[in-house]
This record gives C-alpha cells, sequence and structure tokens, in this order.
C-alpha cells in the first residue's frame, strides 16, 4: 500500500541543543510506526529469518525503497511521463530501470538460468539501458505499474535471501568486472544505493514538473 | 589522491552468458586495484579494527565515498560553481552538503559537544540548508578544498567508528524525529545513502555542464 501524502525527503528540523540547525534528517511522513517493533523502518540491523548481515542488508533495502515510493506518491502519468529535456530520463522510466538493475543482479548472484528479456511483456533492456530506448519504449503508465514491477521484483529477491547466510553475502567474484573482487554484499548494496542515486534523481526532476513548487534540489 | 581519469559511473557491459545486455554495474575506473586484499574497494564487509557490522557500515561508506569522489574529479571552480537554474544547487555546494550532513551526524551520534557552525571558516549552516543560502555563499573554490573538507570530515568519523562497537550502532534513540525509534545504524546508513541520492544529481548536473558530452542522467 502507498501512502498517498506528499513528503519531502529533507526535511529540517531545529536542533538547538547540538547547535545543529537544518540537520539533514531522515524521511519521516508515511512511514510505519511500530514503534513498539524492534524491527521498525529506523532500525537498521538484522532481521528475524534472515542470517545477521544478510537482514542488515534487507533492512537498508527496505528503508531505501520505502523513500523511494513514498517519494512518488500520486505521481500522474503525465508526469511519470515528464521529460524535462532531451538527456533526461523520466521518472517512470527511472523506477523501472530500479527494477531492472534489480533483476540483473538476482540473475548474476542467484544464479538463475533465466533470460533477462522475460516474456516481453515488461521491456527489461529498455529499462535497464534508459537513454533513447527508455524514453522510446517506456511510456503510458500508472504509478501502480511501476510500483508493482518493484514489488514483485523485491519479493523474489527476499525470497532468494532467506535461502542465503552471510556466507554467501561474503563470497566474492574474483573477476567480476575488470578484475576487481567484489562480493555479494558490494553487489546488492550498489542495487540499494542506486536507488538513493536514482532518486536523487527523481526530486530534481519532480521539483521541476509544470506546477511544481520551489525546492532545493 | 585523487584519481584524475574521466568515469562513468553506469557502465554497461555485454554479459551474454546471464543473458543481461546492459547490466548495471559498478562504477570501475580509479578504485584500487589491490585484488589480493580481502579488502578491496568492492568487498563489502567486516573490517580489520572495526566491530563487525561498523565495520561493514564502514565498508559502505567508503564505497560510496569512491564513487563521489571519482565522479568529480578534474572539475574546475567554474564547473563546481555552475548552476543549472535558479532553483539547483552546484556540485561544489553539494560536496559540501555532504561533509554538513557527515558533521551534523557526528555531533548527534558521537554526543560530541561542540557547535555545529564551527570557527566561522566553513559556512555549515550554508552548506546545510543549501538552496538560497548555499547559492549565495560556497562558490569560488577549487575542487580540493571541498575533498579536502570531505577527508578531514570522514576521517573523524572513523576515528569515532573505531572506538565504538556494534551496541552503540544498533543503540536506539526512541524519539529520534517524530516519535519514531531510530538506530544508529540507520542515521549512518542515511548518511552514507546521502551521498548517493547528491551523486546522481552531481551527475545529472556535470552531464549539462556547458561543453557537456550527452550523458543518460
Amino acid at each position: 500500500m502507498i501512502m498517498r501524502n506528499q513528503i519531502s525527503r529533507r526535511n529540517f528540523i531545529n536542533t538547538a541543543a547540538a547547535g545543529v540547525a537544518g540537520l539533514s534528517i531522515l524521511p519521516n511522513q508515511g512511514f510505519s510506526r511500530s514503534s513498539t517493533t524492534t524491527e521498525g523502518i529506523h532500525i537498521i540491523g538484522p532481521r528475524e529469518g534472515f542470517s545477521s548481515h544478510v537482514g542488515s542488508l534487507l533492512s537498508m533495502m527496505t528503508w531505501m525503497r520505502n523513500v523511494v515510493v513514498l517519494g512518488v506518491a500520486d505521481l500522474t502519468i503525465k508526469e511519470l511521463d515528464y521529460l524535462h529535456d532531451a538527456k533526461a530520463n523520466t521518472i517512470g522510466a527511472m523506477l523501472l530501470h530500479l527494477a531492472a538493475t534489480e533483476r540483473g543482479y538476482q540473475i548474476r548472484t542467484f544464479d538463475w538460468n533465466i533470460d533477462f528479456t522475460g516474456d516481453g511483456k515488461i521491456n527489461w533492456n529498455a529499462a535497464m539501458q534508459l537513454g533513447d530506448q527508455g524514453r522510446q519504449a517506456i511510456k503510458g503508465h500508472n504509478l501502480d505499474f511501476y510500483l508493482n514491477i518493484l514489488s514483485e521484483t523485491r519479493q523474489a529477491t527476499i525470497d532468494e535471501f532467506k535461502k542465503r547466510d552471510d556466507n554467501w553475502l561474503f563470497k566474492v567474484d574474483p573477476n567480476f568486472f575488470q578484475g576487481m573482487p567484489t562480493n555479494n554484499y558490494c553487489k546488492w548494496f550498489h542495487v540499494c544505493e542506486h536507488e538513493s542515486n536514482h532518486n536523487g534523481q527523481i526530486k530534481w526532476i519532480k521539483g521541476r514538473l509544470p506546477g511544481a513548487k520551489a525546492g532545493n534540489d
């Protein structure tokens, strides 16, 4: 379920006691407020049912995804398809790009023997490449289209994480790219921070949608 | 030392075997290639001298910082001061914003009893607020100015991390913001992903600097 509130990721609080005016603070609105659980959204760390570091990674990925999803709540098809300039990607294309990236790393790290392009219902190649391909192929979808794909893709990751342990997470691919050893933790941390990277761009574009109020991004 | 190479964060590799054409891959150029170490840049996980999860967090922060720093290598003062539109932040201001954010979380989570504004040599408030304040106050600095502040700020974090353990990392602030429990791991993960968020914007602007070649961000 998507919270239909507007959120501003950079909320400023006046923390006079610490002398920090305007400390960049965590996004707040719309998060679950189950404050009695030890597995609340702002609690990063091990998770029941997962090995210690796998659970910690998942808690980061969950937190990050919440930020992305809350940031796009209420966007219309027109807004999701808005192209700021000829080089830009739309917000919709970037959302699908996040799912495509996760799918790519699933195939690589879970040793799935499937074709990346799938059954043709989703243009995964365009989502991965973005640019001209993305601008041409990814449009006309509503928010739920993107959120459902993101959610389904994430659920598959969670299912696989459950089957694996920290030894798998720390497993090193000696030659992942140009001879540099890379472990699965790094690959999946990249999937996570990559969402923040594009979220920065999503916010930038969102602040420049026709009729948007001034933002600082 | 900053590697003076151009890097492209979204490098595409043809992984025909896995059927993933154009899988978004980790940034590659400029990273240390000490492939024999178990603590290489693309190895996320515990680090010698730090408790298990603190070291893992630090390895992510180090990886992320490398991406940011490599992405701005070679930028001139004019480019660091480039303002894309009236709402935008400059790349320079965003770099200082990353240091300001880290400083804010240092004060909050390490219980430093110091004034956020420091000795006045750096306009920390403008760096934290960005927007009009940032546009007015942060300009005319070369890349080393920003990188030195980032580096000094990070070193202080590392020094404090060394003194702390996973119990500290998992310590919950019951009312960090609007009644939501938040642990130190979450606060510092936010510091880390926040760099990626702005890095996405830095890349977006970098691709639109006067004379820039076409990018897909």
